[in-house]
């Protein structure tokens, strides 16, 4: 790893760490005095930014940009991402100046708070959720167990980004607890479908992208736009999935049940600004995609993200988001070729990132081979799918535009027992 | 028919009017010196009801009760559709009492607005969007359609209410253009997808449920709280829907890009109260649901609703609501058995309302079998699916509690070519 370069800052803050100013993600916090609104982190604190936007606009006077006090009061980052991609890179370069330039220092201090005093809410009241399929590992593995008798892959993976829609109304934010669904599942020998709490809870270690900006309806959005207007941020997300569930009621019109229970992502939304030095081409595309979902290099790339999956403290598996075929900017440019419209609060996910090698596997259906081989956890006991107690943590990291580690927000959650009523 | 009975109104209106004082739909509307705000149709007016409501808050002293004024004033029934079911009826009996009392009249007289002078908005910012499949005789079809080689209804369709999550975001008004989506299209024989304008675009004759009231996540909601406090009411609801894009993407995760490019709803919505003469028993379900899907007669109902889809000004199909296999309880009752939360302006569609005559098929793809068979309008042209300039017009209707004809709000769109860029 490259050493570390972070711009100096006033602020007292080791020069490695994940926070820096070449970090600075977005998220929505509140105090014991003060409700939910918009804050940067940086190191160890909470940036109230609003506040600090209403100093700069009342002190040095910056009267023609975009009105990010305003946007930054509101209790999610939906009227921020709807200011645009321009608003963005300002903000971006006025916070990094504010952190770094001993002029802002004092001004600047008391609106610093630590973690430990706030509460993390749900960063974006997320319009419409879809999730994609973009590993090729992912769905080739699921292929395998569920479509024993097919070809792993469906005939148009290759041609397309698959995805579905999700339920947006229980997207929660990390530390949430999840309650174990109950439904209906069904064994192929079953003579008929039983009804009780999953047998077979599992995440899916995803990274969700948080769109900006609005479309008109019937105007696709072209690749080149999609990356460089309307992708703002990354989470990470963990697409709860209740695998028997799933498997009875998926054809013919997908998941659903299976996956509507609830969908974790971090608290901290770090830019795609930020990701600038992690970009990379994607692995190669055959056969070519349609013209539509062609795009410069700038436009279609892969992201070398690494991510730990972590189950009741044991690390269980590290996948690599570089492995995944198909780019971001494809995924919303196919998501609206149709003439959909996005909306800021737009919400999308990879699909389960997992790679060749068994232990870059993104899910416990994959890690464990639809629960034939335990995984075994540091304190002994051993796991296929998820138990009531258990907790799991994804975390993820990437090199910064400074040469830095910069860590991804994590995003954690805790399973409760199934609902007895 | 049995003759009518309108409560006496103050209004002259005639004995027999399908918008009567047993009607009472909620929309959204503006004026042109006023922005859009809730009203409520009566004849050939409407009633703007947030002003009515703040004479009888200020003259009667209604102080007690849901603060209706102040949920009415919004561009969105979402405010009402949160105050609950006992506001709802509060409201609903008040409404009444103000249109039926002469002492009223002179009062509330200049709170009604000409149709001809209103703009008619979408009636409910949709939180999430969620299809079902509810007929059997629909499910079978298009099973015998796409899946030749297959048994026409899948094992699980007997057993749960199939539904998936559409795209919230392009739920749109009655009278707005869609335009012809475009896509990747391959035939079985196709060696490659090709990308151009959908070939096979088709509607889908539903009828849409809007929910009221929110739930907590991880806690079901039952059936009969589905049928007595969620169920707010309908609209005729248009899934719009591109059959040659659906058949190439829907395997494994279902409909996408065939769908979301735009789904109608009337403007108005009626509420389940005044549709409480035209419940009737469902079709006999065998074999029984699971328990957590089954009510008393009060919870688990149909209704005798009777649609006309006009293509063209042809009426070409008269599907009946009455032969839906699930009813609506149980379709909310499903959807949240996970523990999946709902929100006020959820909204979720029937599926498509097909019977067993062909004359009652709600979808072009179903009165043409596939195409095979075109379908004669009145102009002497034959018709398969969509052509550009088309439009299409959903009608629907019951018997009100009064024992009079209670027309719902018509759902219309017409189609605009495709986009070039």
């Amino acid at each position: 790893m490259p050493s570390s370069t972070h711009a100096a800052s006033w602020l007292d803050l080791p020069a490695d760490h994940p926070f820096g100013v070449a970090h600075l993600p977005y998220g929505v916090f509140s105090t014991a005095d003060h409700g939910p609104r918009v804050g940067v982190r940086i190191g160890d604190d909470v940036l109230d930014v609003s506040e600090v936007a209403r100093i700069g606009r009342d002190a040095v006077g910056v009267g023609d940009g975009p009105d990010l006090t305003a946007a930054w009061e509101q209790p999610s980052l939906n009227a921020f991402l709807e200011l645009g991609h321009d608003a963005w890179a300002v903000a971006r370069s006025w916070l990094v100046e504010v952190l770094t330039d001993a002029a802002h220092a004092e001004r600047t201090r008391p609106h610093l708070v630590p973690l430990d005093d706030v509460t993390m809410h749900l960063p974006v009241e997320v319009a419409d959720y879809v999730d994609f399929y973009a590993s090729e590992h992912h769905a080739s593995n699921v292929g395998r167990i569920f479509r024993p008798d097919s070809e792993p892959l469906t005939p148009n993976w290759k041609h397309l980004p698959i995805g579905y829609h999700g339920r947006s109304g229980t997207v929660v934010v990390s530390g949430t607890d999840l309650v174990r669904p109950r439904g209906q599942r069904k064994g192929p020998t079953d003579p008929a479908p039983t009804f009780g709490p999953s047998r077979k809870l599992d995440i899916e270690a995803e990274l969700g992208f948080v769109v900006g900006g609005s479309s008109t309806l019937g105007e696709p959005v072209p690749v080149g736009r999609a990356a460089r207007e309307h992708l703002f941020g990354v989470v990470l997300l963990n697409d709860w999935s209740a695998r028997d569930i799933q498997a009875w009621e998926y054809v013919p019109l997908g998941p659903f049940l299976g996956k509507s229970f609830g969908t974790s992502i971090s608290a901290w939304v770090t830019p795609l600004a930020a990701l600038a030095a992690a970009r990379v081409p994607l692995p190669a595309q055959d056969p070519e995609p349609l013209p539509y979902l062609r795009g410069a290099d700038d436009e279609v790339f892969g992201l070398d993200l690494h991510l730990e999956v972590v189950w009741n403290g044991t690390v269980v598996a590290r996948p690599e988001y570089r492995d995944l075929y198909w780019s971001p900017a494809q995924m919303l440019a196919h998501l609206s070729v149709n003439g959909a419209s996005i909306r800021s609060g737009d919400l999308f996910g990879s699909g389960t990132i997992s790679g060749q090698a068994k232990e870059t596997r993104g899910s416990f259906l994959e890690l464990s081979w639809n629960g034939t081989e335990p995984v075994r956890l540091d304190d002994g006991s051993e796991r296929t799918f998820l138990e009531d107690g258990d907790t799991v943590v994804l975390r993820g990291w990437a090199t910064g535009t400074d040469g830095g580690r910069l860590e991804l927000g994590e995003v954690s959650g805790t399973i409760r027992p199934a609902a007895t009523a």
